[in-house]
């Protein structure tokens, strides 16, 4: 049997590279207008995208425009103008960015085509408050609703209502342009209009779902975010389906979670290993579903099912951390270390899972490996694993294991991405 | 395609007949011994496993005995007396049947059989407090485990160090009497130790994990319960597998969960549905097991895995509730809503769960079914089934619906039951 530490990282290394766009955008590009190509966008894969854009663009075809991606993931390009702005809760210089994006696309023509380049944590970074709103109201909105536990589409009908630019409203401004948009997929379902917000996507959701999300979680808005949900009216609304100025907008997502498991999954298979993908958009709280992924894992092992070992199960989504500790690290590492207490060390079973983008959180790690020694080696240490958990300090567990995975920014992002190797037993 | 609510509740039907004592105990018995057989036992299936027992044993051998089971679980029998106590949180008469159980195993020799018949709700209905200890005591800390979501294992090493009959003191107590128990089981990896608290079974836990999972969970004990905890030594502790008292102890476990999902999985076959068992096993907050559920219940309809459709999610185990709101319901109505709510209606989608023993916690129903029209006819009424998530109520709002599975107390108990059937897409 290979080695199994490698053998997860060359699935999580397979299930990134699938995700790249240099590998999955060109064959999405539209023809040169005739008139002038606007490329505009944000996320965290923004600059690899418009390398990519630029390395496939016929030479001839002017290409200009801007697009905005994460602090440290700047990538040199020579037409379109890469800036950085703050990640997962926004700042001025992604701000200033929106607004000048905003101003690139005014007094286009129908002969003129906009490129918008869209990817997960392009929410945050494509940030511009509406009118009535200060920067800090929607941060401080933002930071609540990241800790609550809501869903990425709870989170993004917040944003897309609070926004000068979410929600459709890009594609608005870019009226009558040609709008094609080429999205990289973080969110369950792939579906557009919730990946960073869908700026240029009708929104089917309104200013009384956003005042739902906020009393759901009981968050305390700031006055000036309560009073304009509560001001919303049909002709603030975001735009809708029926909207004439949405009606010719081209959307492609050229890059999902689902082909990154499978591209995974390949390597299982040259492996001798049965992939089992469990699902390409679970969700729930890290330790839980870590729980059921570990009862699985059991089962493997005292049934041979729901396949028989050596198999892989492999999952993607992104789940959520209720943050009741003041430890470090992201939904993977959490994922991890309740998984590893899950198994209580049972042999022949290991693990990865890491956030495709390379940052797990806000640490410098993508995510972590766990072992059945991984207790055990807790232990010897002097570290009570549970303590960790109970504190949300995942990656100080596995830092100090010396088991964290680290790639840098990737620049992509299909969300996350979880293995669970259960050799022969 | 068969009409999936009454497949549904057929397949919950035959895992609960698979688990039957009348069904499962016989092959188990032992010949009678020379000298008497005494009968003892716990749990919300000790009145059929005792009819079992003086069904198949010899009439010409002498049969006594007392067991205790859950108020409404009594049914007749003619050797074996079964009383009747409180579940889940001890009451008087629990205790005075395990004083009685003590004596009537005292003063046994070695020509003697004890018979223990042990299942699930066996560890609050034997509760005999140590004789520092008020009942009041350990019914306030059991109280306080059975909402903080710690896991079963862990309530009962709290519950075992706090006892005088649990945690293999009841064995030790029949010595040298030959003991043999056996068990149904409701915990995850069937072990003897562990269903029930493991009144005849040597157990591995100590006074220390016992302070530790309290400390875990931030639980303020009685006094005497830390005192108690506190000065518990090698002498107090419960027995461990060298104790010689405890050397000749026969445990078998005649119905567990795994053997259930079996005999729902073959429904599903006959009715040309493929099963998946995911575990018989499965733990975690019980809103997000059932998210994972439904992840993979999208993974199905979008992607055909891990398995096409049409197909049935098969898993036991026991979820935990961490009761945050005042409404009414167990494990599995909180499991369906929180499902529905993640399949958000989605079409082909149906589901059943329910706890095997016909009592999801404390009200009157085995467990609910929901389908993809649930959350809109909840919807019609004017129910808003997230509020009622929030509050804990899933049997408030399926007792509303009319979805209800009601069966009684089915004098069984192999935990949860969960199917989640995925037709055509």
């Amino acid at each position: 049997m290979t080695d199994p530490a490698p053998l997860l990282r060359r699935m999580f290394d397979a299930a990134v590279a699938r995700a790249m766009p240099e590998r999955c955008l060109p064959r999405f590009l539209p023809s040169p207008p005739k008139g002038r190509t606007v490329v505009v966008g944000a996320g965290k894969a923004a600059a690899a995208m418009a390398q990519a854009v630029e390395a496939h663009w016929p030479h001839e075809s002017r290409l200009e425009g801007l697009v905005v991606t994460r602090y440290g993931h700047r990538l040199p390009t020579n037409r379109i103008e890469v800036v950085e702005a703050a990640h997962p809760v926004p700042d001025a210089a992604g701000q200033a960015a929106a607004a000048r994006i905003l101003q690139t696309v005014a007094g286009l023509t129908g002969d003129d085509l906009v490129l918008c380049l869209i990817s997960g944590g392009g929410s945050a970074l494509l940030s511009l408050p509406a009118p009535s709103l200060a920067l800090e109201d929607k941060q401080e909105v933002n930071r609540a609703l990241l800790k609550c536990g809501a869903t990425i589409a709870e989170i993004n009908c917040v944003r897309k209502h609070l926004s000068a630019i979410k929600g459709g409203r890009l594609a608005a401004a870019c009226y009558p342009a040609r709008v094609v948009t080429l999205a990289i997929s973080d969110v369950p379902g792939d579906d557009p209009s919730v990946i960073a917000s869908g700026p240029t996507v009708p929104d089917p959701t309104t200013f009384a779902d956003a005042l739902g999300t906020l009393a759901r979680y009981r968050i305390a808005a700031p006055s000036a975010v309560m009073e304009h949900l509560r001001a919303g009216r049909q002709e603030t609304e975001t735009p809708k389906t029926d909207d004439p100025r949405l009606r010719g907008i081209e959307t492609y997502v050229v890059a999902a979670a689902q082909e990154s498991l499978e591209a995974a999954a390949e390597i299982a298979r040259e492996a001798g290993i049965t992939p089992l993908i469990l699902g390409d958009s679970l969700e729930g709280e890290a330790r839980d579903v870590a729980l059921v992924h570990a009862g699985i894992a059991r089962q493997v092992l005292r049934h041979r099912q729901p396949v028989a070992p050596p198999c892989v199960l492999l999952s993607g989504g992104e789940t959520t951390v209720t943050v009741v500790g003041n430890g470090r690290g992201g939904r993977n590492v959490e994922f991890l270390l309740a998984f590893a207490l899950g198994m209580q060390g049972a042999p022949f079973v290991h693990a990865i899972a890491g956030d495709t983008d390379g940052i797990d959180g806000t640490e410098d790690n993508a995510g972590a490996i766990v072992s059945p020694e991984t207790l055990g080696r807790a232990s010897c240490l002097g570290i009570d694993a549970r303590a960790f958990l109970a504190n949300n300090d995942g990656y100080g567990i596995f830092s100090r294991l010396g088991d964290l995975v680290i790639t840098g920014p990737t620049h992509t992002n299909v969300n996350d991405f979880r293995a669970v190797l259960i050799q022969a037993s």
